[in-house]
């Protein structure tokens, strides 16, 4: 006889999502895939598990490290477990979707895997929705991406929204431009860059890179901190760009610079961006331009939120929903229209069945609603 | 320079399904869970992957074989991608739920994997959504279940549905009773019960069992036939209880009989039955009653709908939406106020971006929609 406990076990980083959250779950879900629907883009679904090759060949730093991976018996290659869906969507578009007219717009949601949890979050299954623009990667389409992932998150019910933007090409840029450096330098003061280490930047030999540690903050302030650099055209662009996708944002949202940031996001060309929101440790959704691969590779731009965090913030003041005890023998005609416009019925199977352990706040009497 | 066929190359029975489609799996996933909602099933999200021995241990003949299984690399136990989703939910209701109060309604949607295709069918991902009610498997039970699977199929587009009943402890009882079998006997009636082979039945010594074979098709001439048998109790109970369940379920649903099929339900109790929708291939549906093992176990009945196919069947008539076009410097207040009231949108992100290419059916000149 098995043990319960060791019997029933999930393994670390693996939950159940119970009633609540998950009715929570399953609301958040619809109310962020309506907006991407809303703004015309459209939902794909590809499969949970794939080649590991074709998993990382249309984004530039993906790992497969941190996959689940397995051996296929018909084919005898290498599979794995889907760890981010934004690179199974840019295959989708240069291939099955490749004279699908551009740009194209591209949402999905599915569950995601990793081997591991991720230093001290456990969690190794989460839920990911995203959208991405497909044959554009400009400002406009900047601005529509981030406007969207906004309006989605506020759509799900989270407050308190802010973004952090990024400028990931930016070190690159300078480095080939008014701020020389060797490819070694480079290396040394993009790390130090990552890490704010203001004296390992010196020591590397960027020490004209400094301003850009201090030009953090809100949106205003920093890039007035960056015009003061009188840096020209590279950075100009950058900042007249920002300025056009900021003046489209929702007022109310705190926008905030961190110009040198790369969040991890090695594959990221121009534009980056992370959200935030009340109640959710660390970013909500994350963005970027990007290049999907190939010959030739072809501009995108897009956002992947995480909405776990965010489910477990709401379900906790999820509106408790009205729920009808259909007692026996009752009026089945009448429990079907009241079913149809929006009750929630339970059915006794026996006298054993009663109203209120089940939790029901209102019983049908004839063909009335009796509240209990 | 990897060559795009192979860098692209789904797995044999894993597939993309791209936006017309997945719209077409949307409307029906919502449509299905839904109705399940409506008649008080709460949703539960267990994890895609688990314990290999926690996905087998809560449910009789659950194989493990054809799970793609990996070592986890923090317990050093082994793994498995779930296969079926029921035995997930009788995991739940006995552990975390296992004072919610009885009869407990717990319903859930999510992929299924197996590492290999299922003979001519090569498929190995697979959208699962079932409802299980948990506490009670009596004939009350068991109508509510057949009825709501019906309601659910109907509210997803299914036309032309029919319910095959089976019975699945019968021989069992018979072998216990009337008709008495030695151990090796009974294996071997019901193999070839299960193959409908008459000759090889008379062979193993259940020609006693023959009438079975024949008491098979339309409900009533089937229940007729086993009633000329006169075997008593432990039929007629059965027969009582299928005639109640055919009496709460919706006119013009077409229902017959196979009293001793199993279809490889090796778990079921006293009911059984498969649905059936024109334009799909095979069940679309599958259920019947069960026990959640433990101690004490705990009677259930549930069904499981596998929607693929009839994705794929619907998908092809799903009407054509509208399309919106929003031009450069559109009043993108007028545009949010049309997405309110369900306009779906595409805005231009250039000159280039033009309304017929992208497939639009209508465009908006200053707050005005005007048809293409």
């Amino acid at each position: 006889m098995m043990d319960t406990e060791t019997r029933d076990l999930l393994p670390e980083g693996l939950e159940d999502r119970l009633p609540q959250d998950t009715a929570a779950a399953t609301r958040i879900t619809r109310a962020i895939m309506d907006v991407l629907d809303s703004h015309g883009y459209d939902r794909v679904q590809p499969p949970g598990v794939e080649f590991e090759r074709s998993l990382a060949s249309r984004m530039a730093g993906i790992e497969t490290r941190r996959m689940v991976r397995f051996i296929d018996p018909s084919s005898l290659r290498m599979m794995a477990l889907r760890s981010d869906i934004t690179p199974q969507v840019g295959r989708i578009a240069v291939t099955r979707l490749k004279d699908a007219p551009r740009p194209l717009r591209l949402a999905y949601a599915g569950q995601v895997t990793a081997i591991k949890g991720d230093g001290l979050d456990p969690t190794r299954e989460r839920l990911q929705i995203g959208a991405e623009l497909i044959g554009h990667a400009g400002t406009a389409a900047a601005g529509e991406v981030v406007a969207v992932a906004i309006e989605a998150l506020q759509a799900a019910g989270a407050t308190g929204i802010s973004v952090d933007f990024t400028m990931p090409g930016l070190v690159d840029a300078l480095a080939a431009g008014p701020w020389p450096l060797t490819p070694a330098q480079l290396d040394a003061v993009r790390r130090e860059l990552d890490a704010k280490d203001a004296g390992a930047l010196v020591t590397e030999g960027g020490a004209a890179y400094l301003p850009l540690i201090h030009a953090t903050g809100p949106l205003d302030a920093a890039i007035a901190r960056l015009e003061a650099l009188a840096l020209g055209e590279v950075l100009d662009e950058r900042i007249a760009a920002l300025r056009q996708i900021a003046a489209r944002l929702p007022a109310g949202v705190r926008l905030t610079l961190d110009p040198t940031e790369r969040h991890g996001f090695e594959y990221q060309s121009w534009f980056g961006f992370q959200i935030f929101a009340d109640g959710v440790r660390g970013a909500v959704a994350r963005g970027g331009s990007y290049s999907i691969l190939g010959e030739p590779a072809e501009p995108a731009v897009g956002f992947s939120l995480y909405p776990d965090p965010l489910i477990t913030a709401l379900a906790a003041h999820e509106a408790p929903r009205d729920l009808l005890f259909l007692p026996l023998g009752h009026d089945t005609g009448a429990a079907a229209r009241l079913r149809a416009v929006g009750w929630r019925t339970v059915a006794a199977l026996g006298d054993a069945c009663d109203a209120a352990t089940l939790g029901c706040t209102h019983r049908l009497e004839g063909d009335e609603v009796v509240a209990l």
